[in-house]
């Protein structure tokens, strides 16, 4: 438990994001002690987040669910994928803990999912291959819930900026994505789905 | 130089940030030798990128600016303050370089500012301070150029989720708010303000 | 390259270990930054010093192979599985370097495997299972050729000790297993399979 | 005490090894805060290992041995000199614990030494001095108890594999090398000798 | 609280020095992760030694104040700029304690003030300049009571030595710069200044 | 080499400084890796800089001298001893270096030596013994040459104070005691020392 939720009563989750060195095309050397890998300690922060906004974390008792997000093989999106999955992984652990814990359905407001946008030579690109992502002018992330109620927006000019129209453009595509991804969850949950 | 520009004839700035102990009202703990502080981490790239969107890097010679953006007293807003401030200090330093680069007017393409807006009780709020951002259910960093084009959109839902015009009257606010730190850059910087 | 080797005309092979957090029953703890995994660190040595014993490193150039032994589900023998892992990945990574080095059959002596045997209530096991492995009062790696010379013995009493007898009996046994193990690696590099 | 033994009524014996920076002919640097030295890893757990062997630790009460083995001047084999002093140290430091504890008779299942034998040019050698080991092309580590029982056999191919014949030759000659390190060891003791 | 206190019903004074990375001419690198800035620590243990000489700590009650020392612009003398400041910063936060602890005049036994005195070609100087500094062939720093006693007397000949009449002449110089740093901090403090 | 010397045909010395864990009465726990011990870090600077202070580096060539000061048993007064077998360590060294450095006497200006002096209960003492080093109320550091100039004067109130005479006192005693000392470094080396 983070040391501020002890004697509360609340539940917490935590996520940890690593990638393999043989995920990458080029080997990625392994982290070496000491050595402070910024863009992970980024992405697992955004994943914890994304999760804690639709779960309640009151239900949940004092446990402290811990979500690893290890890339075994990587080729862009593995941030968004990441949360994709972790939805899933949790609603699964959930139920391994159906003894312990209230329905799920009272843990569970919605679902969540995650998607990444951009634009490449002024065109909208929906879920970025690693090529496409180097490349791209604009990079938008998305997390957003299955009933189409925003998380997370992070949207970044790459050495360039970017117009409001263009936004509006990135978050209708991406929208769009996150649909996409919702059902997809929900086919492999099947009967675990745990919303209405 | 980052290694990967080394001998491309092109410049590079990184910026780093930190809090001094004494800058929160109870005293932040110094980091200790080998502890990550995932959220420095996370502004001082945030605050490089800003500033890199803006600069034409191929125009500064092979060279890296150092932005130290050290917090002597904080009360919300520390990142946006950052970014606000870096823009001054560097075209300060540039112009304390001023023999060894091209016109200033070459190098920069746009000003950068940056600025904080927050849902509270479903109230838009401008630059909040520490205790409406820790309240606030959906913080919105924005930075955007003195033209009015994004460079970042992070908006984050703490434990909560917020809908698309919820995001619209956000992103309006922001806008407004953005012209306003802009016309107190120019200010700050007088005759030096490198923009038509 | 190991400074060592630098401008020798040698190549070099390096084994990183580790295993996922997700791998074990009871999840593990990943490594925090400066912690040092005493047993990691034992594993890598001996899997890097197997595969060098059987290999003309002379003949490779000089180029270090890195092989990373990533445990993705374990249960018990993962030392062992990690070597004769390895043998068959790097026949592969030759194969895909074949334009750029001698002919492999120059490179490869001999195959290598490896083993566990252990003694529980003084009978011989062979290929430890975790909970196996966790009871036995002596618990033997083998690493071998495929031609049946040694590169690793390595028994250890775990709080017991053993007999020369009961020490022949376990040498028996583990060589019938790397026989074994030898026919599965030529039958999954097929005709890769290196020599004669 | 180590965790998993707090509150079961257990003792516990561990060791530390460092060489020091002027034990060697080239001054070996000192460890830097963060770098791991993997072959003190390994001496140290083999020493805690093979005393952990031969003591009845139920019978130390709950208390963790520190074994500090410094070496002061090298040349080879400071492994085996390490438990070889190591179990006299223990000894000497349970005499001077005797009001506290039980019989050391009670404590002591039996005496542990340890040395080392290898191949050069396919003659056995004992106890190897630092040119020897580095030459050897095998190198087998025993470790035994006074009555000619064995902890621990760790024989290792250097860049070269060894046979059957020639394990068996090595573990006669090693069997030799221990009894007269065991009669070094008694002679050392004295009266303190715990052992019939 | 240090360990060794505990329990004792007594105070603890400790402080930590820092050099922003903008306060020294040339920018100062900041410390990374893991490297140990052997001169801060030094400085760090001066300033807590300097003030623990003159509190009863055994009136403080059982909490550990923290000194921050952090230097905004640095032109040598950064160490006794830091005791002298202290020291008020101290008082300044007994008043804010005043309903927890005794009277403050119960507390502070004498004032400390701290200064550099130093030769150069022979000739003394007070309160060096980085520049002095650095070409000093003397190096004294002292540490001093308002009322004339010693609490730290530290000369370093730098790459040179001193005489007994040099170190006599220098600490003449340095006791008079002493009694002027006191009369500063008196009227830093004015009314609440502590000592008769 | 330090790198500020790299290419100035000019020589550096550097200690390093360290406790056998079982150097003192209560086993000292080892260094961890990333914890930093501030003493240490004192006491190998300071012996650097007193040996730095009476050797002509400039003589030496570009080479660093490194003198390990590794105490194996403790008992009060473990920086003074370094400095004091450093200087004769040194000049063994130099011994060894004869045919690659200038003669030693154009490389020695003068000896080097050190002790502790303190009051207790306002009694002088020479060479503090370790209970009495941590009982005085002042602890006075001295290092000086063969001829009597001084090169360090550490002295320290320890949660105390004193006075000038009380210094002038232990100034006294202190030179008195290097007499001696230099008296047996002299000794020692026999017919290697290098001063007139």
């Amino acid at each position: 438990m983070p040391p501020f939720l002890v004697g509360k009563g609340k539940g917490w989750m935590s996520a940890e994001y690593g990638m393999l060195p043989g995920s990458t095309n080029t080997r990625k050397a392994r982290d070496k002690a000491g050595k402070v890998d910024g863009r992970s300690v980024e992405i697992q922060r955004l994943i914890g987040r994304s999760l804690r906004a639709i779960f309640n974390l009151d239900k949940l008792g004092e446990r402290t669910l811990w979500i690893d997000c290890d890339v075994l093989e990587a080729d862009g999106g593995t941030r968004t994928a990441s949360i994709n999955g972790a939805f899933v992984a949790v609603i699964d652990a959930l139920h391994s803990l159906k003894d312990q814990i209230p329905p799920i359905k009272e843990i569970v407001r919605d679902s969540v999912a995650a998607i990444s946008v951009g634009l490449l030579d002024d065109v909208e690109l929906l879920d970025l291959e690693y090529v496409e992502d180097r490349d791209a002018e604009v990079d938008l992330n998305l997390v957003m819930t299955g009933s189409g109620q925003f998380i997370e927006v992070q949207g970044t000019g790459e050495e360039a900026t970017f117009s409001r129209s263009q936004l509006d453009r990135l978050l209708k595509l991406g929208s769009a994505g996150i649909a996409g991804v919702t059902a997809a969850q929900k086919k492999a949950l099947g009967p675990a789905w745990p919303l209405r």
